[in-house]
């Protein structure tokens, strides 16, 4: 039996890393195979591209989208797409909306453009729930510590564009898409999560 | 006034370099401002790429297409573009007839879909002229020397489809690429790229 694919969304500093190791372990508590991964990144092409889209030279918005997909393209081909034929449930944190708020909408490539782009190898790879932890920049930006990446490091409406960006990809996507308010406290958050979860899967 | 804007395709061992330098020389004999650059690369970011690809791990077909892509954004908009706007000729080594014919046609990913991508941030950036430079791989490749990167040791049947690739892609665009039969010497091979360049432009 094909196993489930779940993605966890938001922005840094809405705690996707904490959730998804709690889900990760509380799925395992019930007896269920997880695989958990993340992208930018997630195969050694992946890290690599990941490393060169985080840390160096500003990619033009159009390469950007691009670098991102063709980790992504790796990472569903090598990784995704053999666990969920073992059964396997797959915690990915971030994926394809991540691309659709950035880069689409934040970076103004256009939603529907780069969703085409993410069509064309995504095929029948597309979760079956994908978590919004949503949040105020302003609030998820103060939890970050140490040293920030160049998204990290754009300015506030940058990082308001990209709530936007969610919110309006959460329109696209309702039946796929849940939104969980990620001002709350981890605890909240995960007995949300497994709201969602429990509803929708 | 906008330069020229001309791309020089075929295998490793035709000849590109070659006849790119030759040509880059006759043109500046002429007075005209050129810029030389090329595929993967031609940028701080896509130099990265290129290194990525030929020498790292092996991507899949879609993301090897989509860093291909990625790269040649990152050129057009910082390197060829602000040249040819400045009304440089522009001689580019490989372009997008590579990826059509190398991950289009011989990794089997479709020449159409590879085209929808590239078509998405070319837009006004098509060559004003390609010249394809044809030769059976059994000769090209014998003319190699030094370590080969990994799409040169691909065996003899993907460079035979690469070569039937660039020849499909030539149909698709007759009035933009000229074929020059690159088994002949450089001499006469440079002499047919300067009769195509006095026809075409």
């Amino acid at each position: 039996m094909r196993g489930k694919f779940i993605t966890v969304e938001g922005p840094d500093g809405a705690g996707k890393t904490t959730q998804i190791t709690r889900l990760s372990e509380h799925l395992m508590g019930q007896g269920k195979k997880v695989k958990v991964t993340r992208e930018p990144g997630g195969t050694l092409l992946g890290e690599k591209l990941r490393d060169l889209l985080l840390f160096t030279e500003n990619p033009v918005p159009e390469a950007e989208a691009l670098i991102y997909a063709a980790s992504r393209a790796q990472l569903v081909k090598n990784v995704i797409l053999p666990a969920l034929s073992e059964g396997y449930v797959v915690l990915c944190d971030r994926f394809v909306d991540s691309s659709l708020a950035y880069q689409g909408w934040a970076r103004g490539l256009g939603i529907d453009e780069v969703l085409k782009i993410n069509k064309w190898f995504l095929k029948e790879c597309w979760p079956d729930l994908t978590i919004l932890l949503d949040i105020d920049p302003e609030v998820s930006l103060k939890r970050l510590k140490g040293e920030k990446d160049r998204l990290e490091m754009e300015n506030m409406e940058f990082h308001k564009k990209v709530r936007q960006g969610f919110l309006k990809v959460h329109k696209s996507f309702p039946d796929r898409i849940v939104i969980v308010d990620a001002a709350k406290s981890p605890e909240q958050i995960f007995s949300d999560i497994l709201q969602a979860f429990d509803k929708r899967l």
